[in-house]
């Protein structure tokens, strides 16, 4: 997504060009691709799909469960072992958060088999609290984890993803947690920078540009037995708006400047 | 600031007129009409001045203290018992915000005392997380009880706004244990409304408009001991472009129908 300009196979191509090992992948561009055909082409340029975004929105639609079956079966499809769950804010009208959470443990319920079945893991992503209403009423990693911890951590774990967290003074100790558990599902990084645009779903600062030490998250996470992937997912309009291939080697040289360890 | 538009005698008056017994006063419009002017106005208007905003922004400010001093003094000269702390984010460059916390609770030492000496309670603010970065390091009703819990209630206490803390499943109980140490020195309301807009300072909904709950809000902080003045405090483009003592009537109105508990 933070190349979203560039059609997946000009994405592969630049992703084994720079090095970089692997990709996660939306779903709708999968959609548009097809599906077969885009775990044929990652496959074929020896890219691993790190996870695919998303599935969730358990309070907002009539039948999710359908929809997030179907997701866990293209994951299955596209050879990743993941898949982003961004649970759905507050139903129209609605006022309580804790039931939209109790709402996305029930989901959870009927999907985590569903998904560990065939190899899956959800991984809940809790969302920075400006999405709380309308987007995610899953905001900490605290909450996160207890929505995760009555499955297998095979089944159902957590995102960590700098953005949304890096505000959240309990967050590291939640890390540590969900580190010892095996329940960091993934790790993504975007920066924060102000001020935020209208909408605030397009403002996420390039690595190196805001305010969120990145290093030390890695560090973080390292610490508490990650070894998995590390995404950059960027959703920003200025990014978006320039040639992709130029992005993501921006992207690619930024890690190592902001992130790498030795 | 609800109704910044109406002059300060044509909000007292306006408050008068509605039966609105008290009002949060903001320093620029203060020292605008002069301090002392505006001390005589809402007193023989027969209002209590329920706060004065703010005093604050200790990790960005060179000599923070001298400012702080004044606006006690100001408060005092106002006739009020409470001073609005909006602490301040991460200075220019930086990406730690415990240490930008832990400068908030140095000055907090300094300012204490001083403020218990002339009658002034200091009310932390914690501001939502999106302002972390540019406005306020104290995110959560928690971080602003550990930062006030070192001095006497008499001294230092925090602001409960439903705007900035109405995701956080934590802070019920924050507002419990407030409540019992005698800190909740403000109680505020806003709702939330999306999308948000740019900058995200001036999309704070008018009562009944959003997702918050806010007359559960009012019971919690009933519940907690709080028999103190509540506040409506909303920035809000639209409202601030419309006839301010409509404004005013409209936002009475809706206290009486989203939050009086008869």
């Amino acid at each position: 997504m933070t190349v979203k300009q560039l059609p997946l196979p000009a994405l592969t191509e630049a992703c084994v060009r720079l090095g970089i090992p692997g990709v996660g992948l939306w779903r709708e561009p999968v959609h548009s691709y097809g599906l077969e055909a885009a775990a044929k082409l990652v496959r074929d340029a020896g890219l691993t799909v790190t996870t695919l975004c998303r599935g969730g929105f358990f309070t907002t639609t009539a039948s999710p469960l359908d929809d997030n079956r179907a997701a866990i079966d293209e994951a299955a499809t596209l050879g990743t072992d993941t898949l982003v769950l961004v649970s759905g804010g507050l139903p129209p009208g609605g006022r309580d958060l804790a039931s939209a959470r109790s709402r996305i443990a029930d989901a959870l319920a009927e999907l985590a088999p569903y998904a560990g079945e065939r190899g899956i893991r959800l991984a809940i992503e809790p969302l920075h609290p400006m999405y709380a209403a309308d987007r995610c009423a899953v905001s900490t990693l605290d909450q996160a984890l207890a929505l995760a911890e009555p499955f297998p951590a095979s089944q159902v774990g957590v995102v960590v993803d700098t953005y949304h967290v890096w505000w959240d003074d309990r967050a590291p100790a939640a890390v540590a947690r969900a580190g010892a558990q095996g329940r960091i599902h993934s790790f993504q990084l975007a920066d924060w920078t102000v001020p935020l645009p209208a909408g605030v779903l397009t403002g996420r600062g390039q690595l190196g540009d805001g305010c969120v030490d990145l290093r030390a998250w890695r560090r973080l996470v390292d610490a508490a037995g990650y070894t998995g992937p590390i995404e950059v997912e960027l959703f920003n309009d200025d990014l978006w708006a320039r040639n992709g291939t130029e992005v993501l080697a921006e992207t690619a040289q930024r890690y190592v400047e902001e992130v790498f360890e030795s």
